[in-house]
């Protein structure tokens, strides 16, 4: 059966060939020539990231994931000089919201700071959740929201910031923003951020880390990567990572898919608002750059998200229900935190498209939702 | 220039091809097809592994390579109850020794279980340590020191440990050893260990941690690797990972390979014999099994290490001072460890070789070797 896929946001699909016989084998540290060879060709990669991102190549370093990448400023806070508080937004993925839980258990104050009924964060609701207690350390907010698609606005959240707690440091988990809405990570002014070569089509087990300054870290080892991320470096995956930066981040050619994407997205919501049953979460129009083209939540009135989602799986759809991250729980954390009643939130699914979905397959997708609902 | 490489330890000459396209690209937490083939991918990886280390699947999990299955177990040192010392030996590798910074950092008490000159941990020694206090909560000990090559007896040690701190956790840095000498984890009786791909001719960023049991871990996630390693799993990796070790770490392959390895050390070892200015440290026999066959650690009177290694490497020929892991630093904490005065350890050369190394090629660099001492 010919298969559709529709879970973009939880894993790209490939389109990058490694040839592992091109790339130096050499462990990058050693100081002979198949070392050094291999230390060029990791700051090759380096330079390429740098040039993408317009950024400095020195305030990169590559992690092995998105993960990786989120907790090693999130983790830098225990060593953040003073007492203070760590508050993140209730829209984090959970490789930033699940590790409250370690630090509450270390001692550590953490806070939450709202989401609204899009799942974004306003510079009035951070500015309350900082008025609680000045003492900010660390804030986490993500770019683009994994399950909703929200796009906050990190420099205006940023700013606000700063205005109240200059010594605070603000990480952006950029993982569903990175080839699919413009990253300006200079302007916006941020200290880290967080990119996963997986979701740009590249392999697994390699993430890049942006910080703007170095900090202290929690784990060390044998001071790769400045310091920062110790273990031997992955060549052949930072030489990957940079050729998906290059394929899908540099700016015009996000303008350029993005506006392919809203175009494919306007078939899709037009579908769903015509379906009686489906209720979009929450409601959106497909120009409205407020939300990643990329990402969709829809409810169908009555039919559990996971009954649909394998439904629309044995007709050849892959959706999903929520982050594949948070598949194994029934919960809908985001949801929950956007206002959206249980019921609601129980039956909504995501809806994740790619740069190369075409709107042929929007279409199917629709069919095959209409199909569903004929037997649910 | 043909180039001959003896730096294996760092890492080895790749042996190993992956085509992406046979693997299955989806997130294995993901519900749909595309996920669940992933999840079969994965779990089918894991219990290849599981058949040649001959373990349960469940205490296997994967992790981005040597140094974080390192870290995973040392950093769950934080949660174990009770106030506690943590000891590891003085011949750890970097991504264990460096960590005790940030444990006294945090305020814990840390200790350095001493090696004797040969670089091995004794039980006389381990028990002395653990005398201090009886209050040890959690060990480190390298199965095969990486500059070194020293072999220590984990079964012995393990009991030892166990014998006076019964709750302690008794994790094993088996990076070097797997593949190399015979790997009985479970026989040992350890609560951990850690292996990495890219010892094993596989690629850079996935590596195993064996877990007796489950423990609580510092970072969390997405509940991936049943909640110890937090990150979308890199199947590709898990299934070079699974090939790397049924290419090079079943018993019987790794007798045989041992045994030639030491008929080729038996070449090095009376070439450098010969050598007037070579010392070997320690001095070894080719067939004491208190030495894994696959590194030497020899020292050339007057010549720096780093003077030899830029020297071979001009004649075509990889060797390193210590660990690519410490390169970065003149110190050679192993050495002096084992009471090697300053200026021989600072003479130090670890020449190491692998698999597809051949006679031939040893007999090269030893005439490279006698070559460079004519000019130095």
């Amino acid at each position: 059966m010919k298969r559709y896929y529709f879970d973009w946001a939880a894993t790209a699909i490939p389109d990058l060939s490694l040839d592992f016989s091109q790339i130096p084998f050499g462990n990058p540290s050693s100081k002979h020539k198949e070392g050094c060879d291999a230390a060029e060709a990791l700051e090759r990669a380096r330079m390429r990231c740098a040039a993408v991102l317009e950024l400095p190549p020195s305030t990169l370093y590559f992690t092995s994931g998105g993960t990786e990448s989120n907790c090693i400023p999130l983790f830098s806070y225990l060593f953040r000089k003073g007492e203070g508080r760590i508050i993140i937004s209730a829209g984090e993925h959970s490789s930033i919201y699940e590790n409250l839980n370690t630090f509450k258990k270390i001692g550590k104050i953490t806070g939450i700071i709202p989401i609204d009924f899009c799942g974004r964060v306003t510079t009035e609701t951070l500015m309350k959740s900082i008025k609680k207690s000045n003492d900010i350390k660390f804030t986490a907010i993500t770019a683009v929201n994994n399950e909703i698609g929200t796009v906050n606005d990190i420099a205006a959240l940023y700013s606000a910031l700063k205005s109240s707690c200059p010594s605070a440091h603000f990480h952006c988990d950029a993982v569903q923003a990175a080839g699919k809405i413009r990253l300006n990570l200079a302007d916006w002014g941020i200290d880290s951020a967080s990119i996963s070569a997986h979701k740009l089509g590249g392999p697994r087990g390699i993430g890049l880390l942006y910080l703007k300054e170095p900090i202290e870290v929690m784990f060390s080892g044998g001071g790769q990567e400045r310091k920062i991320r110790p273990g031997t470096e992955n060549v052949a995956g930072a030489l990957a990572l940079a050729s998906c930066l290059e394929n899908h981040c540099l700016p015009e050619k996000v303008e350029e898919e993005a506006l392919k994407a809203r175009l494919r997205l306007k078939i899709l919501l037009d579908g769903l608002k015509k379906i009686d049953r489906s209720k979009l979460i929450p409601e959106r129009e497909f120009d409205d750059e407020k939300f990643s083209p990329y990402i969709v939540q829809a409810a169908f009135h009555d039919i559990p998200g996971e009954v649909m989602v394998r439904a629309l799986d044995d007709l050849g759809f892959a959706v999903s229900t929520g982050s594949a991250c948070t598949s194994s729980s029934a919960q809908r954390p985001v949801l929950a935190a956007m206002g959206i009643e249980d019921k609601l939130q129980l039956e909504g699914i995501r809806i994740s498209q790619g740069w190369s979905t075409s709107s042929e397959e929007i279409h199917l997708l629709l069919d095959a939702v209409n199909e569903v609902l004929k037997f649910l």
